[in-house]
């Protein structure tokens, strides 16, 4: 979920081959970052008969049109005469809040259908391609006839949709994590101050990331050192976001309306996590309370602090399918050390800070050998003004 | 100094824009990498009369030809009327090794001359170009019409010979600092086992910048725990290189022959670095090894470490004009703290080794606040198979 600069769609009638075709279908996809969750991002494009660009679209939001309705509306049955789909996942052979994507297909004078991902759902997946062939088109799972970019388009369409797979094959929630260091891996001095690491593109950046993940998750200690809104200031993107507060202990939930979080976000959106032992009293005393934000419980560890495989379990019953982890330190420590981080964003900044006065995102990190090292697969790195940006699966 | 990687040559005739011209000449002054020190790196490429190119060339060993002259060599007087020599840096006024490279080219038919920076020395700069002129050729000092390309060739045209204008400039040694961490800037374990944090693409990499400096530095840690060779293994250079071990104490130096290094090096290439009050000790004990390094005496702190500005100071007066410090933790963070590093080589790999049981390369630095934090200026990213680099300049 990286690419708020989506390719350029070429002019009508440009000749396109299959593989230019599948990475527009995706550049397309990310369009939808910001408000598709828990659907899929899904991007299409439609060839005419000659291979020459006629349209593309996506899915734009919950609930609303799937990507290909989106990429077929403004085409004529004349300019579909032997036309060839490209879309990013198995068109649905279902309907859901919206009619089957394959049926849709199935009435038009399409020739081929080409997707990049069949249905993750193996009670449905082929349905789809199925129905597709009943009406006489082609229907077939995308290959690159070069062996590079087939591969690497393979990691790009189960990325464009990874969260929603992680959703779909787990039934957890997705965790991201978004880190911002000096060159020595540092993220705050040891007084807390930490601002800024980064420049204005990297942050920037950020506020886009914040768009496309359901929820933005924090330890208390950012919220007690940096009074921080949380919320997303970028220009091309308007999202009421959801907050997540890690704050076991409840300390600092009865100063919540001192909070600029509880000024910028409206309580619903905001979800508090404390300590399931603590219910009873939470409850009664925030009953007392100007207003409140939501409360999550969750089971402890025998040291008392929050279980973070419980946490993740209570936000994915609330409906948070995917979080972005932005710290501090020490909660981005604990995410990665009980393995629970599926994708990292590192931000680095071109600056030493000094490990001596400094603190470092995996403090509760160790490991006795270099054969244990955690690796970051698929890593890709991306320049934002003089930082740089590395992202990749851990888990 | 990271090209190894050339730009290719065009083909003769092929137009050129000054800008272009200017950009292959740096690429050919980098392949004098590994010979020319304490020479400056300097590439030289030639137009004819209507901007097409007709040759290249670059200084390629010390005291060897200039890189004019080894452009120009080829070409005839017919080939050169009306020509445009692109050089570098100022052809040399005076005669040295080799003969006056201005002179030279007075006697051609050249129509222009243009050079990327002045001679650093104020009592030469400039006479190159007026000996030029008296012989009725234009001489002027690059300049880009494009205000982007113009900065960032300005501060490629100072890189590519910064070593000799920070050792003409300051009569000290370059200092440059290579190091391979982790994502969470992480260099060993408590261990001490580091092999292997980076790929072989970047081991490859390491061993060209190796044979780009005059010495070698590392700590006595990294003897202890790796016995390395410390050679040159690339498969496009052969060089023997000079070693420098920080060894104040004079722990190793007793069991020198029984180091790997002792046997790929020759005793005249290490130089051995040890306690200024400890010489008489020392010099008595050595005269009873079977072989022996060069030693080096260097001041002590008042905690008893080596002056790190002394032991740069005694490197300079051997003819070390440039050091690539390789490690280990303490021996890099000790040229930070200290700030003695002037250019960094960064290498970053996709994996996290957590900092509870690991060892940062800058441990003993310490910033009170982030106003203090250390700048990597002009930082340049680049990627070798799943790592990648950051190269720039602190001092």
């Amino acid at each position: 979920m990286d690419q708020i600069q989506s390719l350029q769609r070429p002019v009508k009638g440009t000749p396109m081959s299959l593989d230019q075709a599948m990475e527009l279908a995706i550049s397309e996809a990310y369009q939808g970052g910001p408000k598709v969750s828990p659907n899929p991002l899904v991007g299409s494009v439609v060839l005419d008969s000659e291979g020459r660009f006629l349209a593309a679209g996506h899915h734009e939001f919950y609930g609303g049109p799937h990507a290909e309705v989106n990429a077929l509306k403004n085409l004529s049955n004349e300019d579909l005469k032997g036309a060839h789909v490209i879309v990013t996942l198995e068109p649905c052979a279902h309907e859901g809040k919206t009619p089957s994507c394959a049926k849709m297909i199935a009435k038009l004078p399409v020739k081929r259908v080409t997707f990049g991902l069949i249905d993750p759902n193996p009670l449905v997946a082929g349905q789809g391609a199925e129905i597709l062939r009943k009406a006489g088109i082609e229907a077939d799972v995308y290959e690159s006839s070069d062996l590079k970019i087939d591969q690497e388009m393979r990691i790009r369409l189960e990325e464009v949709c990874e969260a929603f797979l992680w959703n779909f094959r787990h039934k957890k929630t997705f965790v991201a994590l978004k880190m911002a260091s000096s060159l020595d891996g540092q993220v705050a001095l040891k007084s807390g101050e930490s601002q800024w690491i980064t420049g204005s593109e990297s942050r920037e950046y950020v506020h886009y990331l914040r768009s496309c993940y359901d929820g933005l998750l924090v330890g208390k200690g950012t919220i007690e050192f940096d009074n921080p809104s949380l919320n997303i200031r970028h220009p091309k993107i308007q999202k009421d976001n959801k907050v997540i507060v890690v704050d076991g202990e409840a300390d600092l939930l009865y100063k919540f309306s001192q909070l600029k979080l509880s000024e910028v976000h409206g309580t619903e959106n905001i979800f508090w996590c404390v300590a399931e032992d603590l219910k009873e009293e939470v409850e009664k005393k925030v009953k007392e309370l100007p207003k409140a934000p939501r409360l999550v419980f969750v089971k402890t560890n025998v040291g008392g602090d929050l279980n973070l495989e419980d946490l993740l379990a209570q936000l994915y019953t609330q409906g948070l399918r995917s979080v972005l982890v932005e710290g501090g330190a020490l909660t981005a420590s604990s995410f990665v050390q009980k393995g629970l981080v599926n994708r990292i964003y590192m931000f680095q900044a071109p600056i030493i800070m000094g490990s001596g006065g400094s603190k470092s995102w995996t403090e509760t990190v160790r490991i006795q050998e270099m054969k244990d090292k955690i690796f970051i697969q698929h890593p890709r790195y991306l320049t934002f003004g003089g930082d740089f940006m590395i992202t990749g699966r851990i888990l």
